[in-house]
């Protein structure tokens, strides 16, 4: 387990006699709706982060905005933090529990209220799966852009706090371009509503301040999404590339020229390897990297962007350009890129997935800088990456049980989102920042700016109750990553960092 | 000048000596730097809501960030309230002066520093004039998209203040979705960055927050936008209906199939005469409403755009459909609409330009209540639309010199805001809260979405001295003018209210 991001004892400020509290939430909570004993919290001990693992104190599982109501007020008037959950998928341990806290678990919040496809509005459960809003409003003609990876899995209420992006992006925006209007606890216990339907609102924009805020400022318990029609057609192409530094320059000329694909992905050499030898789709494994283009529109749209990409690819150097001639094809290019991380698994023991973004210009610096340091730590990384909008997901491959390779491939971690930063980009795209890159955010903001973020929080949840130790890491703990930081990767009190 | 709006003496809380500051700020400030004399603040008085009036107490005009740095320090530590100032075309009054407090003029920031036409980033002053970014990319193929009608005057840190958007804002976005880093100076003096050139980053989102924030979080010193490549190509049409819910009805169509016009403007009889008479544009002055469509993209793309689009006005019963032939009629048929506001000028002594935003669907119902509502006023409303995205701009005509009709138009003014709000909408769409709708805001929020907008601004400013008394009410102004709301427009204490 990554012992720099570890709860400490300093940030266990809340010890109190849980006797009360425990008889009160079993009044307001249904059967089965408070779980205390330690087999049925087991079940809560992590999320997608899965090296980090924390048994809550409680788990609650309310059924009613009410019941949320209720659970946060109880818990404000005793003091006990509270970290919020939807399914559980987050790749940086932003549900991570807390081990004096309540875990609101909120799968009970699983309906889709309502699709009114004339505004193309879904109101839906914050529990509600990415994907079930999409299939929701499929026979509408209707679908929700954003797709993490784990679309089949994650809930909206989750990627909301994360601010989740996906392949489609790029063009369709984040999770904050896409959701309306938000319903939302407050530690205290009051139910409010942040943005609205229009197009602006007037007031401060508290809606894009609750995306991405990882369940610092308030528990979410409605949703209101933008649909968007079915693109009328789809193409896809596969551009090859013996070299990276030419896919990175076609990335850059295809934007420049006004473009904005549906998704714009790249992959390495052992990225490509991994992934043919898994799924056999066809990739050119002799490329040093591919470029996979999905541009959607009305078919003259696409028919004219098409041309327009393959004389991009071709000006920058592509060495074989594919275009996929039908349904079968089309899910065939995609179907290596997506299945890009399970075939790392059946190549290494281990793998720690990074997420950073830097600025498209600096792709073949950075990926040189990569390969270097994993050089250094004696590892092996591979690349795969949202190359349109500079997202990159360095794979670590690393083997658990071989003594110091854990630590050498978070030290590398680490490294490689401090580079990020130094090219002009930021520690996270689309995962957050957690419990996992907690120290890296010491990195990526000055102390003015972290104390910005403490203010707003405290503006939000005074008592500091909310998913206490996470994304924003306290001034102590920067000026001790920050030491570790001057010393040149060694702990200066290695005591006290592990405790 | 409005009554409700005025700064009453429970606003004005800074009493300081002001000599001590006139002494220090002479000190920091370049020759002419300081205005301490009448005459010389008398041009900041108000901005382009310029019924109201207010002589500020000192007018500073810095040249560099240091003096903005300096002249905050300084201000904050005497008590004395700042308010900033870009061209002054606020048409809700967010940069009228405080009474007892600085105005900080930055016209004197008014460099282009970069154009990096590969990143097609632009790096600005925040005094730069909107359509001076637009020039200054125009040689690279590129301009900057949010296109309010003060574009040629308006600077871009004003239009980041009051998140301004305009004809294009339903395709491109708001300010909001153009701008990628600001750097700010606090109240303290502290100089920070808030964003980055990445599609997102870790952290609160402060970047979404300080779009429309009108001034009371930060002085903004450096503005970093998004440009755009032109698009390949424009096609413009016309539509007439005999009826302006056909019209209504239309825009929710052409929506509804996924096309987003780079325009989509609305007029109905009353404006298109008014314009007609004034431009010849060739408007059909036979028309109880007019759309005017602009598509944008390639040239493919537009063709199908406008089969689509006049296929979907036919089916909602256009009675006349005109497509611009050359750039010449493409020209004109803006014309009329860019030109509505002094064609109404021509026809009116006096007029009341409302913004508020309504669900798509209540156009009709929204636009028969405002004609009822202004009957029971005796006076006259002109509607202008962004009808894509339900911004509306009524009109209320008046002759300030009749005793009564600007209480009237004021009264009307406000009903319409809150028949905004009534069916779903908000009180503004692009012209800020300012002094001018600080009373709707009541209307729109909760007290406790107040509370929190309070808090924020505190986590920002704890001593209040940014803008003071705009964009967010006090609840003990709210108390009166819900007081005011429930005698049903009658002042229950007007020897308080017109203090």
């Amino acid at each position: 387990m990554p012992a720099h991001a570890m709860f400490r004892p300093e940030d266990i400020r809340f010890e109190v006699d849980v006797d009360p509290l425990i008889a009160e939430l079993t009044r307001v909570l249904p059967d089965e709706g408070l779980i205390v004993h330690e087999a049925g919290r087991r079940a809560y001990e992590c999320d997608g982060l899965s090296a980090y693992k924390q048994l809550p104190l409680l788990v609650a599982v309310p059924e009613t905005i009410e019941q949320v109501q209720t659970v946060l007020r109880l818990c404000h008037e005793a003091g006990v933090p509270v970290v919020s959950r939807g399914s559980g998928t987050s790749l940086s341990g932003g549900s991570l529990p807390h081990p004096q806290g309540l875990l609101l678990a909120m799968g009970k919040f699983n309906r889709i209220h309502d699709i009114d496809a004339d505004r193309r509005i879904a109101r839906v459960d914050p529990g509600v799966r990415n994907l079930a809003i999409s299939e929701a409003a499929a026979p509408y003609g209707l679908y929700y852009a954003p797709d993490p990876s784990s679309q089949i899995a994650c809930s909206i209420g989750g990627n909301v706090g994360e601010n989740a992006g996906g392949v489609h992006c790029l063009k369709y925006g984040l999770t904050v371009h896409n959701v309306l209007e938000l319903t939302v606890v407050t530690m205290e216990g009051e139910l409010t509503t942040i943005g609205s339907e229009a197009l602006d609102a007037p007031g401060l924009d508290l809606l894009a301040l609750m995306h991405g805020s990882e369940g610092m400022l308030g528990v979410i318990v409605e949703v209101k999404v933008q649909l968007l029609p079915h693109p009328l057609t789809k193409a896809v192409l596969m551009a090859s590339f013996d070299n990276v530094e030419h896919g990175g320059h076609a990335v850059a000329g295809i934007i420049a020229r006004g473009i904005i694909p549906g998704g714009l992905e790249m992959m390495d050499g052992a990225a490509i390897q991994a992934a043919e030898d898994f799924v056999h789709a066809g990739y050119d494994t002799d490329a040093a990297a591919i470029l996979i283009c999905e541009l959607d529109g009305s078919e003259a749209e696409v028919a004219d962007q098409m041309t327009a990409v393959q004389d991009c690819l071709r000006e920058h150097g592509a060495t074989r350009i594919q275009v996929a001639e039908d349904d079968e094809a089309k899910a065939r290019f995609w179907a290596g890129r997506k299945a890009a991380f399970p075939a790392v698994g059946r190549i290494s023991a281990d793998y720690y997935c990074m997420d950073g973004t830097i600025p498209r210009k600096q792709l073949a610096y950075v990926l040189r800088r990569i390969s270097e340091l994993s050089a250094e730590q004696g590892l092996e990384t591979v690349n795969v990456f949202h190359a349109g909008d500079g997202n990159l997901h360095p794979l670590i491959l690393f083997d658990g049980n071989k003594p110091g390779q854990l630590e050498a491939a978070e030290t590398l971690g680490s490294e490689i989102l401090q580079l990020c930063v130094e090219v002009g980009g930021t520690v996270t795209g689309e995962h957050g920042v957690g419990v996992e890159k907690i120290n890296e955010m010491c990195v990526q903001f000055a102390t003015s700016e972290i104390e910005q973020f403490h203010a707003i929080k405290q503006a939000f949840d005074p008592a500091g109750l909310l998913n206490p130790g996470k994304a924003i890491p306290t001034l102590n703990r920067c000026a001790e990553f920050g030491r570790l930081h001057v010393h040149n990767g060694e702990l200066p009190h290695p005591e006290l960092e592990r405790l």
